[in-house]
């Protein structure tokens, strides 16, 4: 099973890797750019024997690991 | 109008930041990760004219600034 994690720093925590990101691109002319938040993408294939047990652990393994969540938010898919 | 914008190591491209996650999921008994990509993720607010004017200018920040086209693949989406 493959499954698609999303992980996005919450609203509010400040960004500083999206912030050199969109001053790098006004200083290359892309001046509509009003706001850039950078985070994580992760795709990650699991052996699991049901598609509810899969969703039960990728939960735990982004909660214990994958994601900060102080600061951060996290989603995911389970592709068929 | 906002955009997100995925991007992904090129199938063939090692991950050793993938592999890295992998081995730390398998010492804490994950052990049905079978494999972990890494990618990034970014959220861009693009001040557009049109859907048109502004999916043209991504492709270009894309392939200007946003992604290492030799090493790695991009996709955007713009949300309505």
């Amino acid at each position: 099973m493959k499954a698609k994690v999303y992980i996005t720093l919450k609203k509010g925590v400040l960004d500083p890797q999206g912030k050199a990101v969109m001053g790098a691109l006004g200083t290359m002319g892309y001046r509509e750019v009003k706001d850039v938040r950078v985070g994580k993408f992760m795709e990650i294939e699991v052996d699991s024997p049901s598609r509810q047990k899969a969703e039960e652990r990728l939960k735990e393994m982004c909660e214990k690991l994958l994601a900060n969540t102080v600061i951060e938010d996290y989603r995911f898919e389970i592709l068929p």
